[in-house]
């Protein structure tokens, strides 16, 4: 689907003078556009073509937004991980006590891989894996990411060692990243194995050895 | 560096006839020359050209070779995991106990990814992060990598189990995969920190949790 542009009568310029201006809302429908291909593709398989394609938006408007792609991908950074905050509202129900709701989470996260079947994984392992060697902005976005990510789970484990269904030993933060990390890796092969069994896995360690 | 083809006799038909040959031991050096661009840059981001130019070899010698980028990947990662089985000597010290073999194993792993200033990760779980969707041919040889390697941690757990310094509830084979996985998370961790502190994490949260 390819939308022309529009012709727009300038709003902030009052010359009254009439000019082609960018589609409002098209840098949100980049991004969008963008965020979906990296994930799928990954970055260096991703043209800026395929993006602009995605969003409907003719080739020439791309860079009337972002500067590379490589800035539109650290938004994208941005942006999942923005959406990935929406799940922590299940680390947040106060009725359930904290272990139960980490499972919890985690159990939904499984769900979205298998019901997407196995196709995209983690956009920040991903990308963590394809540009820490070639991004130096892409791995300053994705560490910020994962950092936030550790620290949401960190609160929980945190609270859970509070009440005594975690020993401590070892900190709430090193718990939550060592388990981000064992959550990654797991996905990593049950996309290379197209089979939730590391995932599960995945679970039953974490719950049965590392959180007790 | 731009080695010309060299004419050689043809050794295998007895023609006599002088022709143009492969250069002896030039698949090996492609593959070797792929191996290591791969590993450094990914899969998507290495040109053919790439590969033969790092091989010293002229771009069209390739095809001689490979049916394509996609078949030499693949041999990469068997390429790949045969080098990573030399490391495997370390779990068969038999003077010493298991965990205190495979601490050793991953201690040396640590070290060889600090000394390499965290650049190239494991070329199974960036092959497996990146081409898994893409390329079904990569992700088989990937699992098979994968398998051995797990494989080789059970077999050293599950004397770990059997001498009492592991215990059971969980059976061998799916702590090494999960320990493998937590191993694979943690090293994209560090890559993206440039750090090795997700690796130290994943030490100590192993060996004072899990293989328990």
């Amino acid at each position: 689907m390819t939308r022309p542009g529009v012709l727009w009568l300038d709003p902030v310029e009052t010359t009254g003078h009439i000019r082609a201006m960018p589609r409002p809302g098209l840098r949100e429908e980049l991004l969008s556009a963008g965020l979906a291909t990296f994930h799928e593709r990954g970055f260096n398989a991703t043209s800026v073509q395929d993006i602009t394609e995605a969003a409907g938006a003719p080739k020439g408007s791309f860079y009337n937004h972002f500067e590379s792609k490589e800035a539109l991908a650290a938004e994208a950074v941005r942006k999942y991980a923005e959406r990935g905050r929406a799940r922590f509202a299940l680390l947040r129900e106060e009725k359930l006590p904290p272990l139960r709701r980490l499972r919890k989470y985690f159990e939904s996260l499984i769900q979205a891989v298998v019901s997407a079947g196995f196709t995209h994984g983690c956009l920040l392992g991903n990308f963590g894996a394809e540009l820490s060697s070639q991004s130096p902005l892409v791995r300053k976005r994705v560490g910020e990411a994962f950092a936030g990510w550790t620290d949401a789970l960190a609160d929980v484990i945190s609270e859970a060692q509070k009440a005594g269904d975690v020993s401590g030993g070892v900190p709430a933060k090193a718990l939550a990243e060592f388990v981000l990390h064992s959550w990654e890796g797991a996905l990593v092969r049950a996309r290379v194995e197209q089979d939730r069994g590391p995932l599960d896995t995945f679970l039953k360690v974490t719950f049965s050895r590392i959180l007790v």
